[in-house]
């Protein structure tokens, strides 16, 4: 047995007019509950600190560079690192993160127990689009504010397992698990912020968003046996509507813990790493079953090519 | 719109002593029940003519060459050819095929409305082992009867669009789905033959199994925006049970149609191939999302590498 009591911290709304202070005190309220029922780990969602900006379209510099990081830790997060190294609790959180280089990422980090950072990683699949669309009932300008990440999908040894993460649209591309797959993972955490209203198709409500989100998520989980806590962002932020749906998804695919509301809400579930041995060692033994002599397209070609 | 009727027809149990005309007898009679719907494509499942043979352990070339398919068609399966013919309906089923050179392969083939083999797919992703296995409750010796397929995953342009085929296994491999939707598929004909207890955890029955099938099936249909249709051959074949959960699956991920029991049991559905425009151009656009500069390991590494 391999446990690792993990807190899915799902956040509710925030408004553009909170301020990270304001956020942050919210996250700590959590963590000190997760603290209270023994939690190992603590998984906030995707762009924890800010409310999910890329719905709004500037082109003002210093407008946009308010929702990013250029630090972690940094002032207004200082407190959940401190917290989280008092309480023996590692973390994992999103941000828009600047570099010193000017480049922006739609980034996650996860710290083990001492509060240290252990891993970071930069959204690859970025959804949306790259500028101002007049026919979307509301904007997804995540191309726009963000470059896709550069790191690749890694994994880390940490907790005693190998852990790895995700943002949100990765969820939804087979080639996120399986890139973690196939270096042993056993627990993925990811966060997502999820218009509740596809901007597209209205018809699609947040019935079908939620279906999507663990249809996708589990089917990650049980083709690779492993872990996955999927942690949302929800609630009405200043009118526009974001699912729920946090989940945390055991290696059979199951969902084992699930929020109820769109609310701060979290959900607490001891998840053992040796679970995921039984299906990586069986049905899904990557080195006796894959064939990636048929598999050459999926590397080779970006978009679809038609047949003759 | 263009729309296909697709009747999914799941055959029962075949006995091991039941012989291939016996087989074809009640295939025809759910071809001529799909008539009176109107189908315009018929889906049996993988090994249509002959019990789930891999099951048995066999050294003796005529035992082992008994199960085979030299020809399609054949003497026996002749009036299959000739009834969707004359029925103007496209069909596709699975068997074992012998090769002239002496090559074993699980296939499964496509006509067109005239009876012409217009597809043919051979298995890639063998479940199961080589050898003879002590430790299992039932054997499972795909990769003794069979080679892994040498056709790769193609599609084809046929009923107005373009149709791929994959066999039992390879639908909990996300690769299989993805190497068609890399080529534009729009409907996904998949037949299987299902224990209904894992041979290596009996706790794990049927209604996991079922929902593991249904799991990967519409992930892998929401996913690349393709229609799937999923064919069971179910029931008791001499003591060993299989499950049944035939389901057609639309681009959205959600099974519109599903048989109830175990036996002979067809199900029909009016699929319209424009459904699968609209993820194609959204969410699933993959020239516009899909990240290929980061997915290298899963056509250079076969088996999974641990992390240092």
């Amino acid at each position: 047995m391999r446990v690792l009591n993990v807190a899915a911290a799902q956040m509710g709304p925030i408004q553009k007019a909170e301020s990270r202070e304001e956020v942050v005190e919210r996250m700590l309220a959590m963590m000190r509950e997760a603290r209270a029922q023994g939690a190992d780990l603590i998984v906030y969602p995707e762009l924890t600190l800010t409310t999910f900006f890329p719905r709004y379209y500037t082109t003002d510099k210093a407008e946009i560079e308010q929702w990013f990081e250029r630090d972690m830790p940094n002032e207004p997060t200082r407190p959940l690192f401190d917290l989280a190294r008092d309480a023996r609790m590692a973390m994992s959180f999103g941000y828009a993160e600047l570099t010193p280089e000017g480049r922006r990422f739609n980034t996650s980090i996860l710290t083990d127990k001492t509060g240290a950072i252990v891993g970071k990683y930069r959204k690859v699949h970025l959804p949306g689009h790259s500028d101002y669309d007049t026919e979307r009932s509301h904007q997804h300008l995540e191309k726009y504010y963000f470059e896709p990440g550069d790191l690749g999908f890694p994994v880390w040894r940490t907790l005693g397992g190998i852990l790895g993460m995700c943002i949100c649209n990765d969820r939804r591309w087979p080639e996120t698990y399986r890139m973690m797959g196939l270096q042993g993972v056993e627990m993925i955490l990811l966060g997502y912020n999820t218009p509740s209203v596809n901007a597209q198709k209205n018809a699609e409500g947040p019935s079908k968003r939620i279906f999507h989100s663990n249809l996708v998520v589990q089917a990650g989980a049980y083709q690779n046996s492993t872990w996955v806590v999927s942690v949302a962002k929800a609630g009405v932020e200043d009118g526009h509507p974001l699912i729920g749906g946090t989940v945390i998804v055991n290696p059979d695919g199951e969902i084992v813990a699930a929020t109820e509301g769109e609310g701060d809400e979290m959900v607490v579930h001891a998840c053992d790493l040796d679970d995921t041995a039984f299906g990586k060692k069986t049905i899904f033994d990557f080195a006796r079953h894959r064939r990636i002599e048929h598999y050459g397209l999926i590397t080779s070609q970006t978009g679809v090519v038609l047949p003759p």
